[in-house]
């Protein structure tokens, strides 16, 4: 963690309980206060049946419960008076907050004669400049979901076309349901939660979040994102392919070389010191030599895909935005890499691999090979 | 929803795209803002990735992108535009927003001059009372939730008591990781995601969030706590189990009974009219009848547990929490229902079950046998 001037407070839910796991190693499953002080002190309020779990835990903290911080049993789970507890417990005057810091909470705060200012949840949590053995618990995750990935397109590659160009395993028809739960079962075994990946095909694919539906179907993109959590650390991975049974058209075959061609550019582009948006620019760039822009149809973006890439944690997005926002990398950031385009009617295309940055390029976390035609 | 006086304003992450889905029927990955009007109406911001899929799924709302908003390209990632341009769009003055709402959304709706009201969550949103097909949703999950433990209690129950009294399963040890995997394994061949059960044994159950680890073994409590979600349509199921492989202590099977007694005393206290802590106070009645009190040892709580339950829908823990706060209980509202009883150096005892409210009295959502010896 950057040193900041002010006292540090994180509490409510998502974020800001991953920034307390960062700060702390502390896995909470509730509420809790994070209080660190310019010191470097780190005082943490959780739920007596937290307290036993985050004393074994929390590594530099004092761990307090609202009982010891002599809130009322009345007011026991109610977290604002843990809050302004601690804060008048280590007399806290002005404190920095992120971003998603409610403000319920904010209101009984200033109330009680405290400012709070409101800082860029990177710069303060520090979490998007990984250690080494955060890069490797990331690779875990990422090794088990290139694990699955390759397990789902050998079971698309051993799929038979049927008459009517729909996929079968057997006398069975291939769904992404059946592929979804097969995914999400290796990933289990490698353990690894991932039960939503999508699996999507042909039109599906032009919803970026679209889980994908039904039967698979030869000659149409198959577009495969998998992005499991570690059970145990709660690191994630992320990877896309996007794959086609039997022979593609011309059309989604230029799509998918260009593709490739605008990962290869990001990739020669990213290293430490540069700005995220060259990244992305590079990108636009070699989609545009080949003849592919972002276009407005009928309201909708279509083309190329409007962000290249963001940063990956124990947030499956987070910062670093490889987008056209102005920040610089630096060695240890871990980069989901996804440059993509879509057209109506044809479907998407899009690779994703991640990659840490180094002092000058990039490594891939988990290499894993790259197939389109099946 | 109930109606309210005054335009409810939802955003921010996690509790929110929650309000959002069951506002809108919309499952949202992405940050959205929903605006939702005196009269009814609801406007709904999603980012352009989102447009369509928010347009094919978000009922009775109008759909808009921040691009229709008029936000600039700049500001086209910043969400406190999207806020600031739709409440300008419909001219609101003041909102109703829930206590999770950013504090650093807050500020610049208050600075364009419009007043924020903080409204307690689950009286605006309506989500405690459970419509008939939100409840059967629910028992969607719980049914995929009562085969896991069906199978896993199978599992304990074959296995064979090695001379340490450890547990195996053919010439292989029986682990809480293994149980866990075939847990997460079942719950995925039933549509629902559940990576993280507690399978804890022994001391370890003392701490009520411990996910377990290591051999299971004879003549302990095995806490069987299994929580998942389903994949497609987002509500949790919830139940917990403790069994013993081989003979129990008596005041282990004490213990239990008791536990037993007090779910059964829930139970009979439940309907739609009467309060919440009427039903916490018939299960501390029912435990105090029998010898057993929470109370204070080394700083820690033990005996009782000290909370009987919670709602559960779109959220594992929602509103009406089932303990001494006061909150009426209504028809519709999904209650888990898990007292419990906890002693350093013997363990914890729990039993958990959902049930659903009802005019005169309650029923369970997806009944499940109890077994305790094995």
């Amino acid at each position: 963690m950057k040193k900041t001037e002010l006292p540090l407070l994180v509490s409510g839910t998502g974020e800001s309980l991953n920034d307390v796991q960062h700060l702390t190693g502390f896995k909470s499953v509730s509420r809790v206060v994070l209080l660190k002080l310019e010191n470097g002190e780190q005082h943490l309020v959780v739920p007596q049946a937290e307290y036993s779990r985050a004393l074994r835990n929390a590594r530099s903290s004092f761990v307090w419960t609202p009982e010891m911080l002599n809130v009322s049993s009345r007011n026991r789970n109610d977290i604002r008076k843990w809050i302004t507890a601690i804060l008048a417990e280590k007399n806290v005057k002005r404190v920095h907050v992120m971003a998603d810091f409610p403000h319920s909470y904010a209101l009984p705060v200033i109330k009680c004669g405290v400012r709070l200012d409101i800082i860029n949840h990177s710069i303060v949590s520090g979490r998007s400049t990984k250690k080494p053995n955060e890069i490797r618990r990331i690779g875990d995750t990422q090794q088990a979901a290139v694990i699955a990935m390759r397990s789902a397109i050998s079971l698309i590659q051993r799929s038979k076309i049927d008459t009517d160009g729909t996929l079968k395993q057997g006398n069975h028809h291939l769904t992404a349901e059946f592929l979804r739960k097969f995914i999400a079962k290796i990933l289990i075994d490698h353990g690894c939660d991932g039960a939503c990946s999508i699996v999507a095909c042909g039109q599906q694919t032009e919803d970026p979040h679209e889980q994908g539906s039904g039967v698979l179907k030869a000659f149409e993109p198959i577009l495969l994102d998998i992005f499991p959590r570690h059970i145990t650390h709660g690191f994630w991975g992320d990877i896309t392919r996007t794959v086609v049974k039997g022979r593609p058209t011309p059309e989604l075959r230029k799509m998918y070389n260009a593709v490739r061609a605008a990962f290869d550019a990001a990739l020669s582009t990213i290293k430490a010191g540069i700005q995220a948006k060259t990244v992305h620019k590079a990108v636009i760039a070699e989609f545009k030599a080949r003849g592919y822009e972002a276009e407005m149809k009928d309201g909708l973006l279509t083309g190329v895909i409007s962000c290249t890439g963001h940063g990956i944690g124990l947030s499956l997005h987070e910062d670093p935005i490889v987008c056209s926002d102005p920040v610089k990398l630096t060695s240890g950031n871990v980069l989901a890499i996804e440059p993509g385009l879509c057209y109506p009617g044809i479907g998407a295309v899009r690779i994703e691999d991640l990659v840490e940055v180094t002092s000058d390029g990039c490594k891939y976390i988990a290499p894993c090979e790259r197939k389109f035609e099946l």
